[in-house]
């Protein structure tokens, strides 16, 4: 029952706990295309001077990196703890399959990650959030909307 | 009233238009520290078969390229649309000060940008997503978090 996802997962938790004494934070990700591991992430955002160095988001670059397409349907994502809102957009972004995860937001909030902040703020009205969030100039910026729409020859996705 | 702002938003929406002549779709970002534009990003993912290359967070990328830091505090983002899920934890990750937006999620919508699905889907619990979302090994991946939390010298952020 579950033994082939409970060795995925167990990778995705081995990178958490290596990539600890690696300079990274506590979080791993491995991508599954049929039955095999075809991509890895861990946290890299201090060590990378990238914010949005996570460990799904990082093995989703990779596993689209080595399949040539932004798609990964057909795709798993085993990450060793519940996405944030930004690589939990990125999964749907990509099209995965399935999600397995092993801790929790709440996990994440009792050592201190920002993930359930953010989820609650995501849930606010605009004109609540902490990060005061403005509305400009949309009637010159809807003219790009019409541009895309009226060409021919466009790759939507 | 909001001259500079209006200005950099232009320069967002600059790119954004010019984008979709460069096979990218009809977004574009601009982020900005002490009054001048320090970075920029447009939506690539189609060419660089990549998910997670959308406007903001390819010019959160390079903004904390450029100044050495995943922490952006005392920057602001123009973003030609309002960024979804994905982008907006972005934006909180990296710390922004303000964000400035003109196109709407329902402009995205309505242009067949998947925004307001994934807006949905974050908000819905976990067993009704469209993308099965499954625990698995909770015990096993908590092991990663006691470490992090007993290690000494480690780089919080």
């Amino acid at each position: 029952m579950l033994k082939k996802e409970e060795d995925f997962m167990r990778e995705a938790i081995g990178l958490s706990i290596a990539n600890i004494e690696n300079n990274g934070g506590p979080f791993g990700a491995v991508i599954v295309k049929d039955g095999k591991v075809i991509a890895k992430g861990v946290n890299r955002v201090t060590s990378n001077n990238d914010p949005t160095a996570h460990a799904e988001v990082n093995a989703i670059r990779n596993a689209a990196e080595v399949l040539g397409t932004h798609d990964l349907s057909g795709c798993e994502i085993y990450s060793s703890c519940e996405p944030c809102p930004m690589c939990l957009g990125a999964i749907y972004w990509a099209r995965l399959d399935k999600l397995y995860y092993a801790n929790t937001k709440q996990d994440a909030k009792d050592i201190d990650f920002d993930d359930s902040f953010i989820y609650e703020e995501l849930d606010l009205p605009i004109e609540k959030r902490k990060i005061p969030t403005i509305q400009i100039l949309k009637d010159e910026a809807i003219q790009a909307f019409n541009k895309w729409q009226s060409k021919v020859d466009k790759i939507e996705y």
